[in-house]
């Protein structure tokens, strides 16, 4: 976590009309200049009135499923998908489609056959795509570039918005960047989500929308609570400005990748049944259980012996009994995350999984 | 503006892994503890389970008509209201039914016989009131405790919830306090609105909903932020519970009612056409213009010399063309704050009103 107490102090003693009054709808003005610089560097064509500062990913989500969606239209997600973000969609009245992933991330052929299939039978197309691309929530998978341009090919035809949530884009251990799906999008049908959660600290609670200008400023009229944190803003921009969140982004990769190498080692000494592909970044790893085991009642199991793991279950849109057993939409998956477990928690965690699965029978060979 | 740097550096410092981690979705402890207990003095029987942190108030009307209205309800507002509450309540796609004030505050007959009437008609009653009880926004009124009793019954019979909105309710210059609607109510009837914006400072963001322990658990459900800033709440904390709040409301109060009294002299001296009746608090006076003045043109020749008030135009939930002329909801108002303006400024403001109104006419007698 970054010490904070300097740009504290400058936050409320340098500018302490600035920070305790009302801020600007749209963000501190400073704030919106330092995002747009910084998604400029990472190949975004974007301006300061481009960008709205929420509070933290999930409002930025709340807030594009505002605009967007009305009750009874349908929004495209994978199978699975970021647990937190379902509801908040399916809070708008909405229906689902489910998109198969495959190592290079959501399967756009799949989805442009489902919205066929969906023309035919006189059911409306999707209003949005959501998608994590960078090192995806549950699965760890990023799309690649070839897929990208295709996901935003294929909304820009059929004039769909997508919602790019990129939390942990910055996050990458191994292996070479990929241009985002804001970068590549030529249609405007990107609304980019970001976050300082993942770059500086989650309690901060500050995110960003990157959009046309004429939907963040409807966006901005949707926003009900008075203008984000003044406060937490000018602290995040002093600690940019000064140039401290390149070296911390450093530290904060190194220590995530050793955390992850230790979870990598141990699940491969210690529990080699659960079957996973090696992120090249972010947060997590998707583990297959072996055939006969269920996801529900191995992390009830792991909580006993004190491990916290999410069953696959939870990033699903659909009732997990109506999925076919096994199936990459199935169950017998767990996520487990290393990023806030120290390497030797991690160690002894997945040490103690060992207890759970079978030792007696041969190994697995299914494929993720 | 409080000096908040030392609370800052005890929270960044002392409470790191705290204020920069996800924070509990219903807010930190100790600060629902320390709401629970300012509450319990004011009379309200409440416990710490019952109270949410949201941000800001605005935030937590919003949440509220989340939890309880569905497109096709009915709202009973003021005329005047909030204008804020207004686009954010009309968001959930409902009805409003506009109740008159007198200086009692809400005409509690007028809504009885306006749900009624609709009952006859068919027509639902009102899923919820909004009222702002103490220093109404805009009118400056105070509601007498026999219309609050006579609030909280009606909608205690008809199962209606009353959101209670109470910015101001510790600003009060001269009288008595009242007691509030949500220490009146015995049939869990109201959700009470507070916030830290109008006691400590309007950017930092932090208000609370006192309803109950279902509502609140059901509310926390549809609060998809991510949680309420942890930091800022820290910081409040800290300065709640180190006793200087107390303090610094003695001030506020102080320089406000100083504002005020400056206000109504310079009104009484500059512009004797403009009637009005003096708030015993709040940051408000309303002020009626001579018969003639259309208070749109007002406010916009005002702004040209420099003085922002709001014409009472904004504060109607219907189209102000549809009122009749000079009817209580009807034009000729304008909204003059006396918070945010230094003495001087607001002498020198008024001062400038004077060329705004005829001077060859007799003085209006128009009561309020």
């Amino acid at each position: 976590m970054p010490d904070l107490t300097g740009e504290a102090e400058i936050a409320l003693r340098r500018y302490r009309s600035e920070t305790l009054q009302y801020a600007p709808l749209l963000g501190l003005a400073p704030l919106r200049e330092w995002i747009c610089n910084y998604l400029q560097v990472d190949g975004v064509k974007v301006s300061p009135e481009q960008i709205i500062i929420v509070n933290g990913a999930k409002h930025g989500l709340d807030l594009i499923c505002r605009l967007l969606l009305d009750p009874g239209d349908c929004v495209a997600v994978t199978a699975p998908t970021y647990f937190t973000g379902i509801p908040i969609i399916r809070s708008y009245g909405v229906e689902f489609i489910e998109v198969p992933q495959d190592e290079e991330g959501m399967s756009v052929d799949t989805l442009h056959h489902q919205i066929e299939r969906r023309k035919r039978e006189n059911r409306p197309a999707p209003k949005l795509i959501y998608d994590i691309p960078d090192f995806h929530n549950p699965t760890g998978i990023t799309m690649s570039k070839r897929r990208r341009l295709q996901l935003v090919e294929l909304a820009a035809s059929l004039g769909v918005a997508i919602v790019e949530d990129s939390p942990y884009r910055e996050i990458r251990f191994t292996g070479a960047q990929v241009p985002s799906l804001k970068s590549l999008d030529t249609n405007d049908s990107v609304f980019q989500l970001g976050t300082f959660s993942k770059l500086m600290a989650p309690g901060l609670r500050i995110g960003w929308i990157a959009a046309t200008q004429e939907n963040i400023e409807r966006i901005g009229r949707l926003k009900s609570d008075g203008g984000t944190c003044p406060l937490t803003q000018r602290i995040i921009y002093e600690y940019c400005a000064a140039g401290k969140l390149a070296s911390h982004l450093d530290l904060v990769r190194k220590r995530y990748q050793e955390h992850r190498d230790t979870m990598i080692a141990s699940l491969t000494s210690f529990t080699p049944k659960m079957r996973f592909k090696a992120p090249d970044g972010g947060y997590y790893i998707w583990a297959r259980l072996p055939r006969e085991m269920d996801s529900n009642l191995f992390a009830k199991q792991a909580l006993a012996r004190g491990v916290e793991l999410f069953s696959g279950e939870q990033f699903f849109v659909g009732k997990f009994a109506d999925y076919p057993v096994n199936s990459a939409a199935g169950s017998g998956y767990v996520r487990l995350s290393f990023s806030f477990a120290s390497p030797a928690q991690i160690e002894a965690g997945i040490a103690r999984l060992m207890d759970l699965l079978p030792n007696d029978r041969a190994v697995s060979r299914d494929k993720m």
